[in-house]
């Protein structure tokens, strides 16, 4: 896999009213934003916006421009609600039209008798889109430039991911050490926060939980450097022996 | 409760490092959408950002001027990647320091010897936020004019929103009627799109499901008025008989 020298970030378009209106939980930002990780590439902003072509065509020319990669979720299936494609194409000023090979896949996965218009309009891409192949449910997903579109489907979109490794050039991959503490957020706030002074490079975030009835805190250290995490961890593990607070477990 | 006679609308913005690392699923957005379709103010935006303060107080700025109304999580605890009151306070242009009411809060909540510079840190906020009092655990959200702030974790968001009832002015109830398809997409994709174009004032929404190995289509219709639903529904279920597709339920 090819990978780039400087830091290489994202960005997700979620395109639904359904996720607006409270109707469906999203869990394809939890699905897209590990697979990043993975990869090298931090995710940095996520929009949900509505299923209206101004505000898609506006969000996607002013996200595309400021981020590495840009995904979407929704929208490519073949209902009138459906109109990512065709935004897609209003955004990049080409032509809607019949792409020849998301026709062909199309066509074959049917019996003729099912190829009906419906199915047909997943054929509807903009001009030049290169194919994203799904294993699931052969409608395509596509790519236009730095925009990956995806459907939004949780597990169709899941089963597409795989097949993009290749086409993404990350950076370093990034690295994180999670240590659950027996305490409140307060007991450790002023030390964590000299300890992120000093480690600027590195991403500490505390998060208190509530597991069966006990509370406790998270701290999750984030680098592409293994290094400094294990240094910073070592100043966070000093500052808890001080103040005599336990170790619940390291991850 | 005071209704206005225009549509209103709101943006949330969720500010966390720990969403974007797909670390944690948020849960916040399905709670507050479904408590502001209560109220009839539609959700028409999300925005997912890091804590950083620039990219807070820009998309602040930015947000508070298109929405009605706006509602950040995240961010309002004690330790130093708690940011959100600060960065407020420069997005108003506002100082940052203690606030009276608030402290006073936390200082009965607390015994004097835990209420240490992490607990007290939780009072300053910006100059002249209205407190939004918190039933779980003392420590407040605030609003700054149209910008509502809140706290991350569920829970604790959960139980600071009925407090809010009175505060926001809605428009009227969006009502919605869900239909549940034994079908595929593409066979009503020509037919719902006719139904949609008669009713323009009228969302409708096709979303496939996936249940216990069955798959189907839901379709959603949603509106503020009873009566379009009610059309838009007789509509769907004359094409429907016509097609012998069977309604397996509607909601």
């Amino acid at each position: 896999m090819k990978k780039a020298n400087k830091k290489v970030n994202a960005a997700i378009i979620i395109i639904g009213n359904e996720i607006l209106s409270g109707r469906t939980q999203d869990v394809n930002v939890v699905s897209i934003s590990k697979w990043l990780n993975e990869l090298g590439v931090k995710l940095e902003e996520v929009r949900v916006i509505p299923d209206i072509e101004d505000s898609i065509v506006r969000t996607i020319n002013e996200v595309r421009k400021k981020f590495n990669y840009v995904f979407t979720t929704g929208g490519i299936g073949p209902t009138h609600d459906d109109i990512t494609s065709k935004s897609m194409a209003k955004a990049f000023k080409v032509s809607y039209k019949y792409h020849k090979q998301a026709y062909e896949i199309l066509k074959k996965y049917y019996k003729p008798e099912n190829f009906n218009e419906g199915r047909k309009k997943m054929a509807m891409l903009p001009e030049k889109a290169l194919l994203i192949f799904n294993p699931s449910s052969a409608a395509p997903g596509f790519i236009l430039d730095n925009v990956y579109c995806l459907p939004g489907v949780p597990s169709i979109l899941k089963s597409m991911l795989g097949g993009l490794d290749d086409k993404i050039i990350g950076g370093k991959k990034i690295l994180s050490k999670t240590i659950n503490l027996d305490t409140v957020e307060s007991e450790i706030a002023n030390s964590l926060e000299k300890v992120q002074n000093k480690f600027k490079d590195v991403e500490i975030g505390s998060y208190p939980f509530f597991k069966q009835g006990k509370i406790g805190v998270s701290i999750v250290i984030r680098s592409i450097e293994k290094n400094l995490i294990y240094y910073c961890f070592k100043d966070i593990e000093n500052f808890l022996k001080e103040k005599r607070i336990k170790i619940i477990k390291t991850e």
